[in-house]
């Protein structure tokens, strides 16, 4: 993996300076031209051996580039804010929108490599942490995003002499602390760890590029020429970004399936469901007032046909809890800041604090359901929104969050008596709009890809409860009762959640 | 100030009965309106004694209007992201956009009154906090909110019956802490802080409204009653709801003014600006690094003609500097997300944690410059943004922040040399627009522009530095120097800033 990094590469000056103006010039043309072009972001990722020369690089690359479009994060110690979100949060917040590049100054890379290093983390959780990490790269670049990986590599001996040249130059002498050469003599492991990491995410979407980090002058130069390369090839390419491989749908051949299958007539006489109502909205007060919830976050995420109940369903269970505690999320069109990036970011930037409660509204399942219906992205995008949507709920659950999902389903006779209920209240907020009718007439779209939704994000972790909704009272009791159930064995089968570590 | 919420106000339960269904259909109307409307956002704030049914108000808003449309942020202790930034930080960043409504319980209010009980805070600095927080509800409400700002209120004895009432019942029990005992020993002292606060700070753009907190029925129906009544009335208002007082600008009699006083010719030999920018790029690079400066964040400001230089100039300070530290933030048309709120809050957003340093390339001036001059903005909001600045940067500075401000001026003939420069060279990014060329015919209106908001925002505090542009070396030379003797005088003067208290 190394190999080519430890030659000793060098460029003599000369060399240099006939260079670097025609490259700084280039890179500054096609900086230009991603941001008018506006279609991608790039994501450069910085990593690689104490002392070879990271911080140098990126200093480099703000000089070459036009610094105002350029924004490095440098991820050392978590925020509070980050520690009691799931771990990829901050990564997230930290993505640059479409037509800017963002240098992630230590990434996604280095807690795990981190962890492994001090022995926190055994070979098959890392393994799994990378896998993790190679479907989330996978995601930005079917998002469109251009993803350039860097490891600067030196030689164990290589960076001894770093270290001391660094140390000896008043400049630069800050830089070397007693942490630098106590990791001198992790060297050994550092390179064991990075070496399987860098195998098992040298992926073909977003592969490494190791560099020899020993020469200044190799180093900048080698990393300004491949970004150009990388940026030029990515804005002359107009093909269709999206390649994703995506398991043919299976055809339906009855009239059976979790829909058709449902007993829709299910009620609740009003006595009882006031019983039970205020039953189960007591027991979730309870819960989440729990000490142990202080630990987790719930996110209910709501998705049912039109007038099928789900704000009337959200009111219930707002009503048990304290207004401060919980946030409600309505998703409609996206905003032009979430248009620029990928598509489950406007997610991400809701996903409550330990303690809160997120309640969405319709969810990123719109992305299988109303775009896949209208044809508002690509067949290969809704295609691909299975995986990377099983690998949020995921990378949530993972730590701690307790996902809750919900499909409520009414008839279309119940449906049409609902419409014209509505069209007779005066109420202005119920009104029927021409699109709620035109949704009707899609139905049977819908109901194949709802049935698609279920089959394939179903899972162990985040189940789809699909709620029998032609009675109010009864889908609100089955609600609330499942939201009930689930935070019990959460509250009580209690491990801490670990917030560096990853587990199922 | 309290009287009127001692007097025992109670609603019968038929009464309320009657009156419930109506108000809620009302408001949901209302509240439905204010979308649609989408011009204005409301911003209730939730204050009082304890006890006095402020939780039970904000749920009973939920429970009447559609809580998707509502946002509560509860403030209690700040996160570390918010201590390392201005007080006020936290309050913009959970500003509801226009169209929706958020509620603050605990606002902006409960730390003075806090700190005043616990003698943390003489009587003059609460009145000058105070005085801050009137001004920054008049930008609230100039920018078009509609602020509604409760205090509940309860005799001493009815608190003392209020909490036995809550811990005898089990569902309400638990909000009644030793906290809330300890605070009926505090109650004089309280109603003595919060009698001043409310009395200072209710302005007639934002008046308190006092209600007696001892009834639940009462006391919801009261503000189910004002919160409908004040949305109905600011929805049916189609005046412009800009009446700021300013005052007249002065007119010029002579051609002698702070731009056309400047020594255009002032400039440095090659040999000379080497030296000095190695000099000052060092000095620069050492004080960033200064362990006092992890106390301070540093926010440069640059505005100036177009072709004066305001680029060149960043990428030499940049140079000095780590890119891990600092951020470049180009201030260009605001988003759709930064359209829905108050002017300065796209400037809020990107203020830097201490220990950063974050450099706008055109900043808030844009509202009395390029708004002013091309008429984006009415001429009502331009002159109200000298004092809603000047309120701003005091802020930031009141919380350890170093401000900077300069302007690069050129001459016309040198501008002109620059464009017919920029039109030879091959580099698209340089291209001159026609919008470059319109600009220049208005150079007329942006002197005066430029002159009006030197002598405005030019405060002790923050100071402007007009930098004479002609020659780019002096010019840089000057930023450099500037920056470095603000940051030694900030840095060497050392008092630990106060994160709750302000000083001037």
């Amino acid at each position: 993996m190394f190999e080519s990094a430890e030659l000793g590469h060098k460029i003599d000056k000369a060399t240099f300076r006939e260079e670097e103006p025609k490259l700084r010039a280039a890179l500054l043309d096609a900086q230009f031209d991603l941001r008018e072009n506006g279609k991608f972001p790039v994501v450069i990722l910085v990593s690689g051996v104490d002392g070879s020369g990271k911080g140098e690089t990126i200093n480099v690359l703000y000089e070459w580039m036009d610094p105002r479009y350029l924004s490095t994060l440098a991820f050392s110690a978590p925020t509070d804010e980050e520690r009691e979100r799931p771990f990829m949060w901050r990564y997230w917040r930290a993505l640059p929108p479409k037509g800017r590049t963002g240098i992630f100054a230590g990434s996604w890379y280095s807690i795990p490599i981190t962890e492994r290093i001090l022995g926190q983390l055994d070979k098959g959780d890392l393994d799994q942490r990378m896998d993790q990490i190679n479907r989330f790269e996978a995601m930005l670049v079917n998002e469109g995003a251009l993803v350039l990986k860097f490891w600067f590599h030196l030689s164990k001996d290589g960076q001894r002499q770093r270290l001391k040249a660094l140390e000896k130059n008043p400049l630069t002498a800050w830089r070397v602390t007693k942490e630098s050469w106590a990791r001198l003599k992790t060297y050994d492991k550092l390179q064991e760890a990075a070496g399987h990491v860098l195998r098992v995410t040298n992926t073909p979407w977003a592969p490494w590029i190791v560099v020899e980090g020993t020469d200044d002058r190799y180093r900048s130069l080698t990393v300004g020429k491949i970004v150009l390369d990388a940026l030029q090839k990515r804005l002359a390419d107009t093909r269709d970004q999206n390649f994703p491989v995506a398991p043919p749908m299976a055809p339906k051949i009855d009239s059976l399936d979790v829909l058709t299958a449902l007993d829709l007539a299910q009620k609740l006489e009003r006595k009882d469901y006031e019983t039970q109502l205020a039953k189960w909205q007591g027991r979730l007060s309870e819960l989440v007032r729990h000490p142990e919830f202080k630990k987790h976050s719930l996110i209910l995420a709501f998705e049912g046909s039109d007038a099928a109940g789900k704000g009337g369903s959200i009111r219930r269970i707002t009503a048990a809890m304290d207004a401060r505690q919980y946030q409600i999320v309505p998703v409609a069109a996206p905003t032009e800041e979430e248009r620029a990036q990928p598509y489950l970011w406007r997610f991400w930037r809701h996903i409550p604090r330990t303690g809160r409660v997120t309640i969405f509204d319709r969810t990123w399942y719109g992305r299988v359901l109303v775009e896949r219906v209208e044809g508002y992205c690509a067949e290969a995008d809704w295609l691909r929104a299975y995986t990377e949507i099983n690998d949020f709920e995921h990378e949530l659950q993972g730590d701690g969050a307790i996902v809750i999902k919900f499909w409520l389903q009414i008839s279309d006779k119940e449906q049409l008596r609902r419409f014209k209920e509505r069209e007779k209240i005066e109420f202005k907020r119920f009104k029927i709009t021409e699109e709620d009718w035109r949704n009707r007439e899609k139905s049977a779209a819908y109901h194949t890809a709802v049935c698609d939704m279920i089959d394939r994000t179903s899972t162990g972790l985040a189940p789809w409860t699909i709620v029998e909704a032609n009675d109010k009272g009864f889908a609100r009791v089955k609600i609330l009762r499942t939201i009930c159930e689930h935070l019990e064995q959460a509250l009580k089968t209690e491990e801490t959640p670990k917030k560096t570590k990853d587990k199922d």
